[in-house]
């Protein structure tokens, strides 16, 4: 008898868990994402900053299922669901035929209709975000450097857009990166011309935690020199400036990084199912995408009733959690059994501002700052870190830079080169393919 | 009395070597690199093929000289050197005086007019370069993963040109990559449906070593399933196939990879002095620059006489001992006193195919080859690998590969989104430094 296929968009914090809860058991599982691997999101930041190795935060997603042989791994692009044949469609490729589908796409920067937000600023959803604000920031110091002119057309002026745990931890890392690291390496330039401006719409960071927690944060920010603007709205954002507040404070920037929420992935509007606030994937209680009873949404692209009428948040845990629900779920529908309502475990929460600063508040109402709120929040990372060889290598810089005060890599890579594309052509699905034989005929010429 | 300013272009092995040699003297010092960090040449082929990170064999050029603040570090680009006023032109910013001048800008890949090679095949001569061959080697599986058809349109077929060691150590290093990483990885690809051919012009592979040790190194990657084109010249070059030797046969491909030969640096003829083979500085015996007295050339892009009128090779030692030696004579000029002639110390020289698999040629005649090679050539380049932190992760990532057969970095990552423009339009020197005065005035409006 053939095995049921499920097949799993994504593979973040809810595409791979749930395929891990299947790994083992009787299904056959194929994982298609646009990335060859897993990025462990919470970290990005410290990528972005030279604090960590692209490859301390990311894990190759065929390696993630190597020892399971019914785990397919696909690198590709989804560009839709065909639901009448339970397909999965992509682009330059044969569609998926799939039993089971389980839609873990994540999310990507929201810029809430601000103009110029878009073409302008930094997202930090992604590794390929990372290194280029890290490219762009590392860029910003050389370019002062050589031209002091630059620094009066604001080119050391860092804007940072959202008060939540994104925007706190970037502000707090670049802070320290100047103070640090760079103000060593820079003999010709005082890098304390530069300024880290954190701008948050609401009246306080951090809206989720506690008032001592977020009074903390703040404290900690302004102590590094972040100037925080609370109540600022961006109002538009160019080249070479943004816009803030009512009255359109004008400050000259090129570098603005959009930690400001986010929303689904563009992805989710081509699959064709009912969407909720921020472009969402409404679900059914059970994770299921309602009217597709084969089909579940997760992590931060589904908007999942929490049961008191809202929708969980797009927490880590969220999608882990909702990840393995969904695997479950697709076990129980293949055993017969009735489906059950996810019931999410909330563990807390953590930001971290910095060196032996950062904020946590635990499930059972403890809130903890500074030292302890730290090390726990390092812990806890290595603890949800993908791989062996991540921890120990993350363990490592992390040690590294706490001793010698130093972070290794500073780098300014880029490849600017895109590769030729890989899957050229409209698809010609091989003859064998339709003939069903084995052996394939396709004519190779020189194309000149 | 002002300081005599020496500046230096380039920091590889070269220039780096000769500012680490003035850096303690009474000199001013300004280094120039397009790249923000030195580059390891020697193990760029690991990056390029998921062994090592790029922050491994890349070291922040701020770094190497962050504890000595007479040494000044520009991330700029050169555009030529006017020499009636002794000064360095520099891409949108003011020129640069020096009174000493050392050039050390490199090498790259040299296409010896072959047609199609230098559009489509990929050069190893920067970090840019190696990330490039990463991505584009992984993202090849990965397309043959998911479209068959496109094993038969060449697309494993892999090309490496040029029998030296950087053609050996990236045939070797793919092929191991295949074998002990790839074939896991893949569980709907039979990975050894690649090909990994390897060509060479001249009749044997590693023409400078001994003819044991060449047989050798030959057998070893045939051993690994390298196929070993001897006397084979490369025709032309096009976006996915390569036509070799006198007939012309035709190769289906969609990486050709050149490592058969390199040239100065496009730069070296922008400089405005006599160029000899390979477009390559030629210089006097003590590294001097004929006709410009206070300028030398020292590494790759300089052809330095070996005293049995032939020049010194290109390797790191040369590099390294020529831009001491250009420092030291800078130093004598200032005292005073006569130049000297360089004198090369031929260490010997080492290649690596693979684990365990290395060849080694000292300079008192004494050959190893297999596992004395390779821990020889292990701990060489250790020992030569700038940074402490640098050569602890490199262990570590050797450790980890040797005990696991697992490598880490095996991640397609791309920073597709040039960064803007960071020295905009033509250079308007600000007012202050025309008249001389200490505040800037420049004027900053919106530009939309």
């Amino acid at each position: 008898m053939r095995r049921p296929r499920v097949v799993i968009l994504g593979v973040g914090f809810g595409g791979m868990s749930a395929a891990k809860e299947l790994e083992r058991e009787d299904v056959d599982v194929v994982v298609i994402d646009k990335n060859n691997h897993h990025t462990f999101l919470p970290l990005l930041y410290q990528v972005a900053t030279s604090g960590l190795n692209p490859a301390d935060v990311a894990y190759p997603a065929r390696g993630l299922f190597r020892r399971r042989r019914r785990v397919r791994f696909r690198q590709g692009t989804v560009i839709g669901v065909d639901w009448q044949d339970k397909r999965v469609l992509l682009a330059g490729e044969d569609p998926l035929p799939f039993d089971h589908l389980i839609v873990g796409i994540g999310a990507q920067a929201n810029y809430f209709g601000v103009p110029g937000a878009a073409e302008h600023t930094f997202p930090l959803y992604s590794m390929s975000d990372a290194l280029q604000v890290r490219n762009h920031l590392l860029s910003l110091f050389e370019a002062a450097a050589a031209r002091e002119d630059l620094i009066h057309a604001g080119v050391l002026n860092i804007v940072v857009v959202g008060g939540g745990p994104t925007g706190i931890e970037i502000a707090g890392a670049i802070a320290e990166l100047i103070d640090e690291v760079l103000e060593a390496d820079f003999h010709d330039l005082d890098v304390h011309t530069a300024r880290v401006i954190l701008v948050e719409q609401g009246p306080t960071l951090l809206p989720p935690f506690e008032p001592a927690l977020r009074d903390y944060a703040a404290g900690e920010l302004r102590r590094k020199g972040v100037e925080v603007r609370l109540e600022t709205a961006v109002k538009e954002v160019g080249e070479d400036y943004v816009l803030l507040g009512e009255a359109g404070d004008y400050i000259p920037t090129r570098m603005v990084i959009w930690g400001a929420g986010n929303r689904a992935s563009d992805l989710a509007s081509a699959i064709g199912v009912a969407q909720s606030r921020g472009g969402r994937i409404a679900t059914n209680p059970d994770c299921s995408i309602p009217g597709k009873p084969d089909a579940y949404a997760v992590g931060d692209v589904a908007a999942i009733p929490d049961g008191n009428g809202g929708e969980l948040p797009g927490l880590a845990q969220v999608a882990i959690q909702s990840g393995r629900h969904a695997a479950h779920q697709v076990l129980r529908t293949i055993e017969g059994k009735p489906r059950t309502v996810l019931r999410y475990h909330d563990k807390g929460t953590m930001a971290t501002i910095g060196r032996t600063a950062a904020v946590a508040q635990l499930n059972n109402g403890t809130t903890l700052t500074g030292y302890p709120a730290w090390v726990a929040w390092l812990g806890l990372h290595l603890v949800y870190l993908v791989g062996m060889r991540n921890r120990v290598s993350v363990t490592l810089n992390w040690g590294w830079s706490y001793l010698t005060w130093d972070r290794g890599p500073r780098l300014i890579l880029e490849t600017p080169r895109i590769n030729p594309p890989r899957r050229d052509g409209p698809y010609i699905p091989p003859p064998e393919r339709v003939a069903g034989k084995g052996q394939q005929t396709q004519e190779v010429r020189p194309t000149t």
